[in-house]
């Protein structure tokens, strides 16, 4: 079974970016992490701006919090905001509930990490997020809204 | 390419006091913030409450966060409140979303820092930081409503 | 009876940086805090690293924790570690236990706020806030070793 | 002048992780951060433990708060560890006071950002850090024991 390896975090963020020169999106910030919501790998566009590592990480740790992409914790947001600020505290300040963060998962579905991306608008965060998972062989999961 | 120095910095603060000494605005305190966030120089008017530096170095820090002025990030709090209370969060408490925090950028459009006030209303601290920068020879970006 | 104003406040800086120059020590940072451990003053001179401003304040805010000048508060730390440990996270790390912090205190023996000071050794630090203090009329008092 | 772009980021950590690979050292985790101590590019090669982000990036980030490798800082916990105490509270825990830490300055020694490796000994990991510096064409500071 496929494994969320460094060799395949790179290909998710050269895909992503490519993705977005591709689209003509702003700078973006590209956050890989694996299963136990730990850092594998990251990249920030010449550009962008002071705290995008911080908003990339907490959109792909926001849905490995709950088990989806961060679109369904944004409208949990919306819907239930006093639930979303309760897990913004509890993770330490490390969830950003914005579109944007898309699970990474395998063929059986397991989650076997999330991509976080932030620099244009949530859509195409979320647009570029998929491409790269897509781009590695992986199954793209953003969430509901 | 004009740097910001602690010259500079010092410019800013005294004519950002001057302003608001000459519109009969309440005690004011300024920070100046380097691009990377961190203080450069501060100054509180006697009179000012207790937590006033924490203010004015929440509103620069927090239009740094995604490069602009604070009065987008005022606007995104309305707007998107789970964002900016995520933002808040990651941030370690350091983000004041309300205007009044001015990004200092030179004649090629690069950020070199932010100037944040607070004492009066936000829109007069927000006219007081642009007139602090604009006397130190920088360009002011204090963001769209 | 002399009040910390702050145009005492941008004296003892003003002071102080220069008895830094004079003497040929490396870039100061000086904070200058009210009796409540609020900032009142900051500027940090070009070529100074990145948390000078947290060590500045650091030392100035833990010589106020116990109404002493750091010194003092520095000879705690290596007689009784595990109580200034304590208070570094009582302070939420708003303290730095190193020689540099400065209490500001009037003619009746009051005290009127701190100084901190870094960029030197921790001696030549204590001398230019010493300066600054002196230079606005106030007694300084930067503890026992 | 040079700048610290996400091409030079990606050349440090592709050298830095070629070092490691050629001497048999065990996986390394590799931050590159800019000067104000934001996070540009992170790698984590297979195998690597949990927090190994956490402890690259402060090892960077320790450097950069007083301007210096963190060999330098790890000099100073030893010596006056209630220093390093205080700065590691002031910082927000985001300094890891070890060797292997390592500036990146351009020809004009100005800092443009740092390096923090972990995974192999302290000594090992500042090696693959300087490697991977000057294959970017910068000059590496690791800091005086």
């Amino acid at each position: 079974m496929a494994q969320l390896t460094l060799s395949k975090a790179n290909t998710i963020i050269k895909a992503a970016l490519a993705k977005g020169t591709e689209a003509g999106m702003r700078p973006l910030s590209v956050a890989v992490l694996d299963a136990g919501g730990h850092l594998k790998a990251f990249q920030k566009q010449d550009g962008a701006s002071m705290l995008r590592f911080e908003i990339a990480f907490g959109k792909a740790f926001g849905g490995l919090t709950i088990g989806t992409g961060s679109r369904t914790v944004e409208k949990f947001a919306k819907d239930r905001p006093h639930f979303v600020e309760g897990l913004v505290a509890a993770s330490g300040g490390r969830v950003i509930p914005v579109a944007g963060g898309v699970l990474i998962k395998n063929a059986k579905g397991e989650i076997l990490g999330a991509v976080g991306i932030t620099g244009d608008t949530s859509d195409n965060d979320e647009i570029a997020a998929i491409a790269g998972i897509e781009a590695a062989g992986f199954t793209a999961d953003g969430g509901q809204s």
